[in-house]
């Protein structure tokens, strides 16, 4: 079973292919991505200054909200750090399929066991080409495998590229989605409005892009859950993957008040009633 | 290559895998769906008053448009009527798995050389087993066959059934028309609205509902195509297929002034001139 358990102090959040889809992202969502990447013009070296920020950031956000943590950096020592003062089971962002990368960030993996994104580009860049993409993912689970890494705690980010510059790129995720599900056993994220960059009505089309890709198999994305139309495609596809039982959030998030701009039942009701009155 | 050819006297229309979702329907869709099932009270028997009216109303539409048309009735009288007008090379709709219907449609779908949209419910009703309604769709295709009439005359419906009485009704689809595609090699169609029967907010959840099922491999759906939201989410799913050269139906349905309402171009680009000077 592919189950991914990210966990802070007292929350679970669960990627599996039967649980509804997670949205790794920005406020009030499934877990939280925190990035320490900031550019001091003082000490231009981030692997001096980013380690202390991201020990102090975490800190912050676990002072302020327990939810689970998706600790975010391309410096490794930056994520160590964050390991090392983070409670429950954070989600690491991310290991590649490039050497130096698999040698910094694999035992890393395994000494704190927790969870890993895998992005599949490798030390000749990202590829084009999404079978050469799918074996840089293979590489990574393989490679973490040696470490006594499980597929299930890696989560293998396939690369999303702009549809508007490389037409058969939402094919290519579909595809490789697929295969990463039955092949590889692994779950999946992806940026997911990398797609329709470029594009007009960005919302429109990330909105069709994110059903077709959860039917596909993908398990979570990362995103910005503020956007109504693309988080009302995520409820509805939940539902349609037989992931929302009775339907229960996407009639919650469909009451007629949350469509009549919130105003409060109670208000509402009372005009309804006048209405009918007067008919 | 399954590619069924549907035709008016001088249009056509593609169901394929590599085409543009066709929308059969009810105004300046791909296709149109034409019905004569009128009840009389002075005759109640539609074998006798559906035929001459099938005749009349084909006859009626072709006089005003030229585009392919689908011959739809539950009276085999009438669909004889209706090939027996109608130019081009119509869709005939339908068959089912049900013996007497095999024997009265296939030979005519023989005879006018047309294609024909297969219902995948027989003598036993509409199952809820998928694989009893695959091997309902299986039995149509072989039973064509030996009438000479190719898959990719061959356009099936699933039957979608209410996800808020089924939770299973999506992937039960999704399942089926990758099967249906990769085992049969047939078309796909489906009443798409059928799924969200009965829910809040249908709009929205057809709306994720046709991407994932083009991504399963859905070649066509009957639906309105004046409903905007579910025609976004398929001229993006269309693009994310790789079946919008260049994005030219999403850059074009997505202008800026057919975002903001329709204003002319020239309107909209003078009050953002203004707004620029004031800022």
């Amino acid at each position: 079973m592919t189950r991914t358990i990210v966990e802070s102090k007292s929350n679970t959040a669960i990627i599996e292919y039967d649980q509804p889809f997670c949205e790794q992202v920005a406020a009030g969502a499934t877990m939280l991505d925190v990035n320490a990447g900031v550019v001091y013009n003082s000490n231009p070296n981030p692997n001096e200054t980013e380690p202390p920020l991201m020990r102090e950031v975490l800190s912050l956000v676990q002072g302020l909200v327990d939810i689970p943590l998706c600790i975010d950096s391309s410096v490794p020592g930056a994520l160590e750090a964050g390991l090392e003062v983070a409670e429950g089971r954070p989600l690491l962002n991310s290991v590649t399929g490039e050497e130096e990368r698999l040698d910094a960030i694999l035992p890393l993996v395994k000494k704190y066991n927790v969870p890993v994104v895998a992005i599949s580009n490798d030390d000749t860049g990202i590829s084009e080409d999404p079978d050469v993409r799918f074996a840089v993912a293979k590489k990574i689970v393989e490679r973490a495998a040696d470490f006594g890494i499980p597929a299930h705690d890696i989560v293998v980010d396939p690369l999303v590229m702009p549809i508007g510059a490389m037409a058969t790129a939402g094919l290519q995720v579909f595809e490789l989605v697929r295969r990463l599900r039955t092949e590889l056993g692994v779950n999946t994220t992806c940026g997911a409005s990398n797609v329709s960059f470029g594009l007009p009505n960005r919302h429109g089309m990330n909105a069709a892009f994110l059903p077709m890709a959860i039917a596909s198999g993908m398990t979570s994305a990362i995103m910005n859950p503020i956007r109504p139309q693309e988080m009302e495609a995520i409820r509805a596809a939940n539902m349609l993957m037989n992931n929302d039982p009775h339907g229960a959030a996407w009639i919650r998030a469909n009451k007629p008040a949350a469509a009549e701009g919130d105003a409060p039942a109670g208000a509402r009701g009372g005009r309804e009633r006048r209405r009918r009155r007067a008919s």
